[in-house]
């Protein structure tokens, strides 16, 4: 039984072959270049899974990893930021035709590499897993008793989305404190907003990338816009811990290669904000142990799993 | 096989005998006066569940309801704010050899009644169902694929402890911003801090009760407390459907009985922060169906599934 998966992001594209023990045998990838059209995007896909199947196989099963919100159930991409202008895409249902009818999954991309960390990274034998990846955006999977959680209709878990509220009176979405996008947002807003001397006053571009660098440059306008974004991820994350009552949260993303910078706040303002030490454990946050890709082992995964539910 | 049911709280015990098919046959209930001690109180709950089995029978199983943090799987009470001097408390062990060694397990109260509303109550057939419980505190149970979810260790769900900062800059958990002693603590701050005319300028007494009542019959003051302990339930639910993707929200506990006064807010909030409009569905935020007995029906359906598990 090989299995085909593809991890479709707005940036790029990727697709592998793995065999039935989930061993990657061939792996290509390409730019998406969703500006081009649904329609080229979608025959770039195609040809792109072709080339990384044997000219003598056929997939018992094709796993596909895309960006949410998409329903699962019916294989549509619902529509997605990073995704201008796509709405209700059958995507599941066109790499089907595409390769002979066979069975394919779609699931949201976080969501698949939640399954992977668990069966095979940094989640391993963690009942429940929860995953977090820090990057442009929050996102997110849980997996709860070795199975993926996506909830009543396949929406769940999108921790980036948790609503704060912050001294200003304003409601954000944790991504909106915590992500690269919001180390470059709070960057900007601190050098306009404050007269602290920054090496980012300098600075032809101020955005996540940067504000990282500074930091680790031990910049202190920078370390302070870090420190904050930990914060609030230790509060996020106390959130998740008295809901889920995990034995593992792993983190990966860009943003978590700040390391301590990120990582000492967050702990620190998770430990203060518990009902009780049992919710925490040495060990419980963890880095993800799986590379770049992730998403494509959780496709070919999700695959094999869905195959055998059958 | 008949059932042994006991809920025990920090103010009233009750306990009952259940038939098969989980009839309530006979109940009675005490003070708990915890604060007599734990040796007479742990007597009191004994003579208590013995005048409710009949005097020719012996129950198959015991569930017992009891105030949180506990340990399930060991059935022990590790401590809990409303008995102060209650730690680690083998409640479980006490009542197995108190009834000649009848298999006996405990849960958090709020768990228990998560499950009695979704197998008997406003739940049915929904999963997930979360149920949330709004009185004193803020507590909270998850059914996942008619399951008790606890979590890891047993000490999920605590909707009550999800964390927020307020404009002060302070971080506070939901019951402090919503429970009903919420209302009475930000009634009185209201009233310090503020010259807004109110008939609460005239209680003798200002907490929950007195705050709910004075926005029944309109007054300004006590409603916008209401109010705004709406909005924040309204980010704490959009926060549990970003995270669970519930197909029901059960709303339980005394503060509920303030009705629309409290619900318009609340759904309200929550539709202006959802990632997605398919997080939300008419029905999906419901108020509790089973009365005072919840706990009782839980921990009754909770020995029956435990013992069938075992």
């Amino acid at each position: 039984m090989s299995l085909l998966a593809i991890d479709f992001g707005g940036t790029r594209t990727r697709a592998a072959w793995y065999d039935a023990t989930l061993h990657q045998i061939k792996r290509d990838e390409i730019p998406s270049r969703v500006e081009d059209g649904q329609e080229k995007t979608l025959g770039r896909i195609i040809d792109l899974a072709r080339s990384v199947v044997p000219s003598d196989a056929k997939p018992a099963a094709i796993g596909v990893a895309a960006p949410g919100p998409l329903d699962p159930r019916k294989g549509i991409i619902s529509h997605a930021e990073t995704l201008p202008g796509w709405k209700d895409v059958p995507l599941a249902d066109t790499l089907c035709q595409a390769f002979d009818g066979t069975p394919t999954w779609i699931e949201n991309d976080a969501n698949l590499a939640a399954l992977a960390e668990y069966h095979l990274g940094a989640g391993k034998g963690a009942d429940p897993t929860l995953y977090l990846t820090i990057s442009t955006g929050i996102g997110g999977g849980a997996v709860i008793g070795g199975r993926l959680f996506t909830g009543g209709s396949g929406l769940a878990i999108e921790p980036g989305h948790m609503r704060f509220m912050l001294p200003d009176g304003k409601i954000y979405r944790l991504e909106e404190l915590a992500s690269g996008t919001a180390l470059g947002f709070w960057g900007r807003h601190r050098l306009t907003n404050s007269d602290q001397p920054s090496i980012l006053r300098q600075a032809i571009s101020v955005n996540g990338k940067t504000v990282g660098e500074a930091a680790k440059q031990g910049d202190p306008l920078a370390l302070d816009v870090v420190q904050q974004a930990g914060i609030w991820l230790g509060i996020g994350i106390a959130n998740l811990l008295h809901l889920f009552n995990p034995q593992a949260v792993v983190l990966g993303g860009s943003v978590t290669h700040l390391g301590d910078l990120l990582l000492t706040p967050l702990k620190q303002t998770l430990q203060e904000n518990l009902l009780d030490p049992a919710f925490y454990h040495d060990g419980l946050i963890r880095y993800a142990a799986l590379g770049e890709d992730v998403c494509l082992t959780g496709a070919a995964l999700y695959a094999a799993q869905s195959l055998t539910a059958l």
